[in-house]
């Protein structure tokens, strides 16, 4: 596997693969490879003749006072984790070669589906995924895309930008990752204390309650949601940022009754780090 | 040559050229083609083995109180045209074949390449071109695209645009094409009346004496913009939207002195009728 710093040497690259026509994956993350990324580089790798995971810790897609500054960097681990799920090339650019011009180019989807849920204390973050995707899918030319239902916001997102763009490759969606205990995988589990990651657990178990609860009969999309809610409440250490149902498709405002796929989603604070986990219902 | 109206049509298209090892060529237009957009469809069938021609009144980059509606539609003959060039397909979709989402996905350039000279009374005309050049972009898979250099600052947006994203293609410029007597080629002219028309001739007039100016040695930004706006004011059926001189690469402001290329462009009004020309000091 190659470690690449420069979008030159990866455009040589990629060029070389077309060239022996070689289907491409791209794994798009910002690092600190867990399971759950391990899982995607699998897929990727079943899937296609040449794989490419990016690494980078995107700035575009942090707002004032999150934590771009502290979010982990493991970049050795990374190239020993990629390399060992089949990757072929891994990377990781500076911030200056994914984003050459002093005025930034800006992609952006627009509507309830980047307003809600993250979007709302989180305004310009999905207009910075949209972005740095945009170019990731654009410098790899790949046919497939790799992507972890955990964040499943991002993975509506980009599903509209590429039916939008009309660009030319498929969105892969692979299931969250979880711990044996049932906390679902992410960079950001390193911020917790034991208490923390202990009290977390609420919900994973909450979701999983109103998943077992809707496939018993409940159809009903307030109660599902008061369900999560009520449990994540009844953890001390947890501050919720929302419990929502939203429609999958367009993350628009969830029917009465859950008669076609939604997504029950979740951000919560533990201490200073903030979760975010889900289940689609459907 | 093939008429195509659907996104599906034109994508399985692509797919074949693509297999057939064909290099793309697209030519981006809104119909109404003329001379210019010729010389554009000739350059790419000299230089592609397939090519795409769109043929396609882009709503979303006029502004209201535009000439939108009033915008010529010349389809039969843009068939014609096209054809007799050596185009290999003309794709003329509707809007909702463009636009299929109810809410946007944009792609926006920012900072001054976008905001000065038509940037700053059509605030949303860039946008409305780099969204509209993406899908037909991706949509295309061209290796060259082809733009007319009448359209200056559009060339310049989409360039950036083009680097920013690092879409994999080559813009390609042509020069202007102008009437015997001077007058740059627009699908607008069609506007004017023929004391508008035989007005007009000022721009070209203008901004020729300017380059003449620069040749003969007189670098100064400031005297050359002058010279062109003083000749433009002694007509008396031109209404000046701007004459600006700015640097040509991100059209920041003109150096005092012209020591490396830099734009000189105009917008004035003939009646109803915004014309725009302009001419490179290099």
């Amino acid at each position: 596997m190659k470690l690449v710093r420069t979008v030159a040497e990866l455009k040589d690259l990629v060029k070389e693969a077309k060239k022996a026509g070689k289907s491409i994956g791209l794994v798009p993350t910002m690092g600190a490879l867990h399971e759950g990324h391990a899982s995607l580089i699998a897929a990727a790798s079943s899937e296609n003749d040449f794989v490419i995971v990016s690494d980078f810790v995107n700035p575009t897609q942090f707002g004032e006072g999150e934590d771009l500054d502290a979010y982990p960097r493991t970049l050795e681990k990374d190239v020993e984790l990629a390399a060992a799920k089949g990757a072929d090339v891994l990377f990781a650019p500076s911030a200056r070669e994914m984003y050459p011009s002093k005025d930034m180019t800006w992609v952006e989807v627009t509507g309830d589906i980047t307003r809600v849920l993250c979007g709302k204390t989180r305004p310009i973050h999905f207009r910075g995924v949209a972005t740095v995707c945009t170019k990731l899918f654009n410098l790899s030319e790949c046919d497939r895309a790799y992507f972890g239902q955990k964040d499943a916001q991002q993975v509506q997102v980009l599903k509209r930008l590429v039916k939008d763009l009309f660009i030319p490759l498929k969105i892969r969606v692979m299931p969250i990752v979880r711990e044996a205990d049932g906390l679902a995988k992410s960079s950001r589990n390193t911020y917790l204390s034991p208490g923390e990651k202990k009290a977390a657990l609420v919900l994973s178990r909450s979701l999983s309650e109103a998943k077992k609860a809707f496939e018993a009969g409940e159809k009903d999309s307030a109660v599902l949601r008061k369900l999560v809610e009520d449990k994540i409440k009844g953890e001390p250490m947890a501050v919720i940022d929302y419990v929502e149902i939203r429609r999958l498709e367009d993350l628009g405002e969830a029917k009465t009754t859950v008669d076609e796929p939604h997504l029950l989603a979740v951000a919560v604070k533990f201490g200073t780090t903030r979760l975010i986990d889900n289940v689609v219902l459907a």
